[in-house]
């Protein structure tokens, strides 16, 4: 009697707070999926034990055997070391040899890449990029990241780090970055945390009323922003068309970057819809040399924020070489 | 009796108004190297037939069966289609199907890209990228281009046309471009036509003596801004400071975009050497995420112009599938 296998890839996204996780199978089906705390955890020893008993069910209901390996997504992963290095908002400093931790402790071959690239491949698998070859992920949240694939592939670069997008300079001598320094980069902008700055500026100086000013500033968020926005604030309306403007601008630099067939938006920041999406379609069009111009696809993704991550983590194995 | 055939590769560089051709072998030696112009011809018919006319002794000397195919750097050439579309510096305008003339003409196969991206090719086969897998090349002479490999391959993006990077907007609202119309892209600013508009700009202004006052504005080229900056002129040297400052920032761009291991500067601009080259450096590593700092390779091109583009050409000649 021939036994069907079913084969499952885990799939874990690394993010500074939390982290989730989840079984997929090659149709993109997830189960088991949970969540634990990132920052608990004072060494990625510790973190990595403690993910390994929150999915031991799973794996046992499954069964080792059947799963192909772990794909984790993690800010400054290293796709060719297997490393995440240095990363500022995870508490375990340095350069840590994630994935051999992980395949220590599991028992499985594990890939790690960034979140981002991550988000890339599950478009390309279940979501917006279906079928695509050349397009680029934006992911707006409380950062802004990329992951940018051509003729197939995902850009890694010299030394895995590639697709850095969120802090290319789109205004220069512009806003400072909170944490990197550097002065006008799209993540300035274009992150929730650029959003809830650019409200606070424009609220400091607008003279038309608006519902923002009933908050004291650091009580604005992108979410203060976003809800008053949606009950028709003009002030509110104006911070996403800035924003929008600013993505817009960067994506029309992609776009002769690369020539993608598709660009596709991803996180919390797209919950703003075309309030975001009209500024942005506007004003990469208009920064776009004539031969790229009503050309590029440009979309939000379709897949749940909690799952593309998963997904996404998942399609790194289905990606492995075995030897 | 075994006899060895040497290989050969017809390589073409087609430029707004001259072409230059050569044979090459295997090696990347360079023979029968000549000269047409490409402005006398109305027709890409007629201009095919006069570079048929023009290599015929030269195929027939090294052997028809010999040579393995025609590679062709021109401006607005698509990889994909074969096609030169819709260039603005030719006589010939909308979709010419140019590697089907050149092959019934020939009787050779022929792969055309745009010029920027034969050098790259040139440069990963004989010049300062031998043996790199992840490179740039950014041409500076009277636009600028850019030829983009990652991962050994040139990326050509979904429509063939990706690697504009001198189209890209590094001064937002700034400089209006000549001809494309955008504002504030890098071309404006670091190409040979953007330094002599800096220069003219800047001698306007300057109030320190300075050569270049002695010019009438239009007469002001960047061969002038050169010969200038050689004297020790304190403004044209400022020139290629600025100029640096805004290729520098660009650079880290695209640093941030494919983490590349060199950048490779190559065209009649970067004559002005460390003037140029020093500014470069400094705004480029000021500008990126310390994750990338001091890792890129940023250096001039080792090969002459005129050999780089007819090897770049011919590059992709070698790199051509046989059936």
């Amino acid at each position: 009697m021939i036994e069907t296998i079913q084969e499952y890839a885990i799939g874990v996204d690394i993010g500074g707070t939390n982290t989730k996780y989840g079984i997929v199978n090659r149709h993109g089906e997830i189960s088991h999926n949970g969540r634990l705390s990132t920052s608990a955890y004072a060494t990625a020893g510790e973190f990595v034990a403690a993910l390994h008993a929150a999915l031991l069910p799973a794996i046992e209901a499954v069964g080792l055997r059947n799963i192909k390996g772990i794909g984790i997504g993690a800010p400054n992963a290293n796709y060719f070391t297997g490393c995440i290095e240095d990363a500022p908002n995870l508490n375990w400093k340095g350069v840590v040899p994630f994935a051999s931790l992980v395949t220590e402790k599991f028992t499985l071959p594990c890939t790690i890449t960034n979140d981002a690239n991550a988000a890339a491949l599950g478009e390309r698998m279940y979501g917006a990029a279906k079928g695509m070859n050349d397009f680029i992920v934006i992911t707006l949240g409380t950062g802004v990241g990329s992951g940018i694939v051509t003729s197939g592939h995902l850009i890694y670069g010299h030394d895995g780090f590639a697709g850095e997008l969120g802090h290319t300079i789109i205004r220069p001598g512009g806003r400072k970055h909170w944490s990197t320094g550097l002065y006008g980069s799209l993540e300035a902008y274009a992150s929730a945390t650029g959003i809830a700055l650019t409200a606070r500026e424009m609220v400091a100086t607008a003279e038309k009323p608006s519902l923002l000013k009933e908050y004291a500033p650091e009580a604005i968020d992108s979410k203060v922003v976003f809800d008053c926005a949606m009950q028709g604030d003009e002030v509110a309306q104006e911070v996403y068309r800035f924003t929008g403007q600013i993505l817009g601008e960067a994506l029309a630099n992609f776009v002769m970057f690369t020539s993608p067939e598709a660009i596709i938006l991803f996180g919390g920041v797209t919950k703003a819809g075309d309030l975001l999406m009209n500024p942005v379609r506007e004003h990469m069009e208009k920064n776009l040399l004539a031969v790229f111009r009503n050309k590029v696809k440009l979309t939000f993704s379709e897949l749940k924020e909690a799952d593309a991550a998963i997904l996404g983590a998942s399609a790194l194995v289905w990606a492995m070489k075995t030897e």
